[in-house]
């Protein structure tokens, strides 16, 4: 492959998606990360300072000068500069900026799933439907949890066909940076039958028949899904796990070796001296894996900071128009240390 | 009725359970709480003694004396003067006391769900099995968890016919009063599949065809399950919530009360002025009960320290004689509050 | 005592103060509850209703029909059926009150100690100046923890002579019935300094040179204070043991009792039976109190729910010109179960 | 500098504290790293074999081989192969293993502060005592407490004088991995009075007249300090901040750039790319660093899973022989991304 421009590349909204997209963009040879956008001073702006990304401010620009962070302009010279831009905004900026700015701008643009999905042509999931958001203007790549569901349950759905799934998804309460967020001590149910996860899920695998519900609880590391799962074939446990491990961003853990929670998880992927300790791949327990008949049961671990990381980087690949999905997830992975 | 003599009740392990089931006990026209034990002096056997409960003390005599606790005698005298004895000792010290003291003095016992079932002739639940536990001498009323499924699914089986049931059971780390149990930040899968909660659910409800799976999570208050069930018939979302409002020791509770949690159902427990802020029915949500074709989902909180309690209270009067189970359910919410 | 006429009393604001002082009035033999006022529809409203409190509603009245609950009147109704409102709003809405409300119907009006001490012409802890809230018009109950300080420091500094005071609070994030603040995982410093703790206890012990520094944990239950004394006179450990065991509405906990922490403590209280389980008296541990020359260490912890409770009916006699300060206290504890 | 051999280091016990000083050992260009221990198969010990590091084993080979890490040879191979070992197994087992092994095999062996300060010749703070440590055969690396302590008090000490010191010790309940210890939710006081921590101070900073009392919470992350010290000169609030800016492994973090608790310090860390997510220095908050008189008052973080690691490599230069303590410093600080 030769590529003769770098793909220039714009990121807006400098929060834990942000910064992290930010990062993975600058680990790309066939990506130039152009700047980022900063809307408030604070920590996270002296690290992107001291790593000489470009800031492009909208306001508080007097707070930056204070603290001596030189700017590199304004939020219409960060357009002017780039061909696609990363929106990793709280919703629902997203869309108010795509209909202010993008739109009126030309430009490219990627959301991220806490937008509806009406703010795109296309939800995206790299490893399900790449194809769909080929050379689209803008695309939304979906949630943490969505992109979770559907890593495992696009293989499974391929392999085995799925009639039939049932997910509890109990969610972190909030992030680990996050102080101002509870519960401190409850479960609080997602009152809402069925959880919006479901719908979601079908942006991306159309026709698949599932059906959510959700708590949150006190922990802020990854969420946690026990799903079943009606087939249409009757795999082995073996030949279900085997699947999983063949999976691209899907990892098998195991309790055998002490992987016992989501704090092992994360303990796990600080060892093995991944960025910011993350976890881009969705994690089942091998030990808890379990098909019967043609049922299917597993409990997946997703690590709510991370996991659409990669599908960002395959996301602008596609919507530039490179055209092989596989190359673009086997460059992303071997950049962010998935095997 | 006429009941000539007190049934003649003792306590063996006064903790979460044992504290309150003494306490049901002593609210009851029929029974006599002749004692509880108490192996090790703490602020536990203080609100006893100031309670006037006789305490049967095993070991740590000294102790008792030096805080001015005057003890009743020890273990023989206690179970010297019952008729029955509700064992609420940690497993698997039900089963040893079994051995050693209960089937040696011929004495009925009750024992807890954390023993195994065949600790006990019978499994029970008052409105699922109270007759199999008639004039039994070993029953073992079934854990918290088993208790709040069986009177759920019970109801709807009879109702409905269950064809199906999977569960996910999301579980407080610890209980309220104990600090050295986590997790502090993690969730935490059961790695068994499936976990022993649905074989344990069939020891009441014998021929139902359940499913599940269980996390803990970092909160002390109470566990929370969804639930998805296969009918035989297609009830209306009106009619079952109907059915499980009129289903006893259950409770639907509602999101437009600001009921959002099990935080919130436990202030509810303290607002209506519970002993100990105790909530011994099973909650749902009216919010959150659906059926569709004939598949039915609902969320339900269970109070673990507490739904047994009720349970132990009929146990006593089935093994004792007590013919109406009805009655008896009657007699014992009355005293606890339960509508 | 001869009490010809009970004082009518009006609650404003129905929350966690609310319904517990709404509860202690009605304890009082010379005290009548004419109404409390609920803002918005939700469980504590039910529970007042089930316990015929009058409700006097503000908005929202549709929903309460729909709710079966019958309103007893307005805003201005209750204001002119009583002697004497207490405002348990949220902050600022007490000052708000006062100016449209109760300084226009000339009505005494006790505030919170979320509002500032200039709401009021004197901040009250019954045991310290109970006096200076005679036949006053506006009176403010100090916060839970500005009671808890003046409490014990009160007690010490009638002893020995304080000169200075050091006091590390670390307080709960959120009460228990809360589950929308954190932290879930983190230790957040108060970044003033020193923190407003210490300014307030001089609202009440007017003298003290105090100065503290506070930070918010992840727990619902009680805050708790490490506290440095410097004396001018030099009392024995066991002195100071005796002093505070002699102090009405502290309590001297054990850990050879096994009260071992903040959640021992909380269940010490549901066994004792208290209504919601509440502590009102600031609990030091025995084993944490050390005189060391003219140093004084200890630990205390303050139920943030309820140690304002006693405070309030006290405060209420006060303003209404009952002189005996000491008999007050001891009528306010007998029915709340203090000895 | 010339090294001609470089220093040969084993790590005993391969958990929180060693798996962090076996990577910083393998950053030093002085240092060989000859192994670790591995007593029990799990996650840590497939990083460390992925990671190629030889791995000794006591116990659980077959294990091991299962799992396919080859093993490098027994514990005895280990000794016979290093200069020097670093003892990171939970205490008490550094004493046992000094008296078994380390003396028998006259080999030289650093301890961790879990053990008591009479396992080895001399209790050490890099930036504080140093020289103490220079050939020395049996060192103690003190616990992250008594270091986070002994860096702020050691530079405080020599810049203004001590007279006086109080600090309370707010401390995490667990590490980040670790799902079995509470509390979930309370406070617990440590109930020895003073706490260890004070006297453990002296063994580094011997003169100094210090008392700490100490509580845990629900939080994994950082210990927090609230530090009240008596000076003899009366330096500004700007001469103290100063002061802590130009030491070293101290970092002064504002709340004016969001930094405003444990959580945000420890996403920081992650930001800024450290191994881990470490904050191997102690943090205080410009804002919470206040001097008045001769007072000085501040809060510091402790990130309990590091702070050590950096002190481990200089004790182990100071007991080779290596004489320059701030040269030591500066190298360790250099590959650690300390500056």
């Amino acid at each position: 492959m030769i590529i003769l421009d770098k793909i220039k590349v714009g990121i807006v909204g400098y929060g834990t998606i942000g910064k992290r997209v930010a990062d993975a963009v600058m680990l790309q040879d066939d990506m130039e990360l152009v700047g980022v956008t900063g809307n408030s001073y604070n920590f996270r702006m002296e690290v992107a300072n001291m790593n000489k990304i470009p800031i492009f401010n909208i306001c508080d620009k007097k707070l930056f000068e204070e603290n001596n962070i030189k700017l590199a302009g304004n939020f219409d010279d960060l357009l002017n500069s780039v061909d696609i831009v990363i929106d990793c905004s709280p919703k629902p900026h997203g869309k108010e900026n795509k209909e202010k700015y993008y739109i009126p701008n030309k430009i490219k643009a990627i959301f991220q799933g806490g937008e509806k999905p009406d703010v795109a042509e296309v939800s995206f999931v790299a490893q399900c439907n790449y194809s769909e958001a080929m050379n689209k203007d803008y695309v939304r790549v979906v949630s943490c949890n969505t992109t979770g569901l559907s890593r495992t349950l696009g293989a499974i759905d391929k392999a085995y066909g799925i009639t039939d799934v049932h997910a509890t998804m109990v969610r972190r309460g909030a992030d680990p940076g996050d102080i101002f967020h509870g519960p401190i001590n409850a479960i609080v149910p997602v009152l809402e039958m069925p959880s919006h996860h479901g719908p979601d899920v079908r942006t991306v695998l159309h026709d698949l028949n599932i059906f959510t519900t959700a708590m949150s609880v006190s922990s802020t590391l990854m969420h946690m899904h026990s799903v079943i799962v009606d087939l249409k074939k009757k795999p082995t446990t073996e030949e279900v796990i085997d699947l999983l491990k063949n999976t691209t961003r899907v990892r098998v853990v195991r309790n055998a070796e002490r992987v016992r929670s989501t704090a092992e998880i994360m303990e796990f992927a600080r060892d093995l001296g991944r960025n910011r300790g993350d976890m881009y791949e969705i994690c089942l327990w091998e030990e808890a894996i379990g098909a019967e008949k043609n049922k299917l049961f597993f409990i997946q671990a997703i690590h709510q900071e991370s996991d659409v990381v990669p599908e960002n980087i395959d996301c602008i690949r596609a919507m530039m128009g490179f055209e092989d999905a596989e190359k673009s997830i086997k460059m992303t992975n071997k950049t962010l240390g998935i095997k």
